[in-house]
């Protein structure tokens, strides 16, 4: 059996997150069971809800195990077989964590998925047309619930959720508005993800000048928010909502390294009837096939082309997961194996 | 046409509201054109939601006009009719304002209302039958929406609204936990009001020390918040929140003066995938039939008895509303004017 390189949780960060806080380690795989199958992963995804996971406080999921494979979901090639679902040869997409190889139990509902890459490229399975896509859409339909021609604004704008946000919000007439970091990002925004407008929350100090900007970028006000990165951005949009706005919550980003990100003006809150809802898509399964078809769709028309962010190596993941999170990365970050 | 006193806003505060804000004043009553009919007012609600009229910002609302009649809920007696809808001594409620007569037209939808007194004291259609009542039942039913055996808590237990939510709950099979101000109140919300457990948030001096003695009377944790008050309270009940829970929010009274009352940990909205909804009930008048009738049984079959604060006479009624607002009432803050 092949030697399975993995990276484990070592120790949990106190504050920031560090690369001593991860280990490399390697071992044989183990020999195939009934009903096992042995994946061998192209590309590792990692995402921001991996910093949570390290954490070992009360926390949206189970905390990560020290000790443990990193959780992360991959694309790859099933390579051997003892289950009638599974050929050599397939292409699936999985939950396999922070390693080369993963034995796959074909009992386990959702474990693997084949997916086809004639039209979609495999690494997209771990984007646009995987988990961050199906949280763009989850937030956008399910709870911003737009109308046409209403404004949407999304934070975090140029990553792989902001980057199908973009494509989704378009497809149903609203005027699209993105937050990011620098102005390359903000170019790549506009000029390749079709945002109308995005807003460079680094030209600005505190959230009173923020708001200013966003607003100038939403004359007709803000309907619905995806957040994803909580502290001065939220601050700067709620002011901005309007009656019966609605905002997603996905990502609190700005918390994960335990300082205080307070909502400054919660009465805004009832001013303006808004709804504000946290939401994890792993609980809405239910949702997922409706997702996926729109968002292969889009990606295979050409109407959602998300860039990567490619790290080489195994050994190169966690210095691209810390990248991540501070916005190192453009588009979907990756980590190819093979 | 009879003398008619009036109290007026003057001047806005600047920082708390105070008795100078405010302005007696007397004018003769209009005589009547067709369709109109002149209410002499027997009782005048004061409510928190006046609070946040009486500034200029961006409110949820319209501004009070400097100069003019302070708005408010009234209920009267029909004393002269212009109109084939009402007949002289017929008992109504309405929008009279702080007044001691209105002049009302029959053809404003909804502006004037017969109500029954048979089973139903008429104050009561200005509280536990009235906007207060409907008010719980909303937030209750149509946001928290609660199960059989969920846990349900409301802050300022012992108003208008926090009697009927008790009722409501209960009634609904829910553990019922308020938040009230001193040993009285948590006394009267457990012995009169119906709740399982009453939490003197005066005892604490932080969010912390506060969300430990609700956790005590919330083994199970909290699954639905009724929050009229903001602040540390809901920085305390927060992090009890079960997943998937619902807070209803009406009102953030502690933030009416213009100091910030953050929200300090925000990312639990994520963590615990809530839902935070501001609501104003005078915008979903269709609930109003249904709720109404329910609070009408209850009070009639004696399951909710609110009790009253009553101050009298018109010139007494800034002193209530100030006091009101300080959490001096106990339970419907009125004003007889008769």
């Amino acid at each position: 059996m092949p030697l399975n390189q993995q990276i484990v949780l070592d120790n949990r960060p106190t504050g920031e997150a560090t690369a001593s806080n991860f280990m490399l380690v390697a071992s044989d795989t183990p020999e195939l069971q009934d009903g096992q199958v042995l994946v061998r992963h192209h590309y590792l995804s990692l995402d921001p809800y991996m910093r949570g996971r390290m954490n070992d406080s009360k926390n949206y999921a189970a905390a990560q195990p020290l000790g443990q494979v990193m959780i992360g979901g991959t694309v790859g090639e099933v390579v051997e077989s003892r289950s009638p679902k599974f050929q050599p040869g397939d292409k699936v997409v999985g939950m396999g964590g922070w390693q080369q190889y993963s034995v796959v139990d074909d009992k386990q509902p959702g474990a693997l998925r084949k997916v086809d890459t004639t039209h979609v490229p495999l690494s997209h399975y771990l984007g646009a047309v995987g988990m961050p896509g199906v949280t763009a859409w989850y937030g956008l339909v399910k709870i911003i619930e737009p109308q046409a021609g209403q404004t949407v604004v999304i934070s975090a704008a140029t990553g792989a959720v902001g980057s199908a946000f973009a494509a989704l919000a378009r497809a149903r007439g609203c005027r699209t508005v993105g937050i990011a970091g620098g102005p390359d990002k903000c170019r790549y925004a506009v000029d390749e993800l079709g945002f109308d407008a995005c807003i460079d929350y680094k030209l600005h100090q505190d959230a009173a000048s923020l708001s200013m900007a966003i607003k100038v970028a939403c004359p007709k006000g803000i309907d619905g928010y995806f957040e994803n990165v909580g502290g001065m951005v939220l601050n700067a949009v709620l002011p901005l909502m309007n009656d019966f706005g609605r905002i997603a919550v996905c990502g609190m980003i700005a918390g994960y390294d335990g300082e205080p990100t307070p909502i400054t003006h919660p009465a805004l809150i009832l001013r303006s009837r808004l709804k504000v809802q946290g939401f994890i898509v792993a609980e809405h399964m239910e949702v997922w096939p409706d997702a996926l078809t729109e968002l292969g769709l889009l990606v295979g028309s050409g109407k959602l082309r998300p860039r990567e962010t490619v790290a080489h190596g195994l050994e190169a993941a966690p210095e691209a997961f810390l990248g991540l999170l501070k916005g190192k990365n453009f588009g979907k970050q990756l980590v190819k194996l093979i």
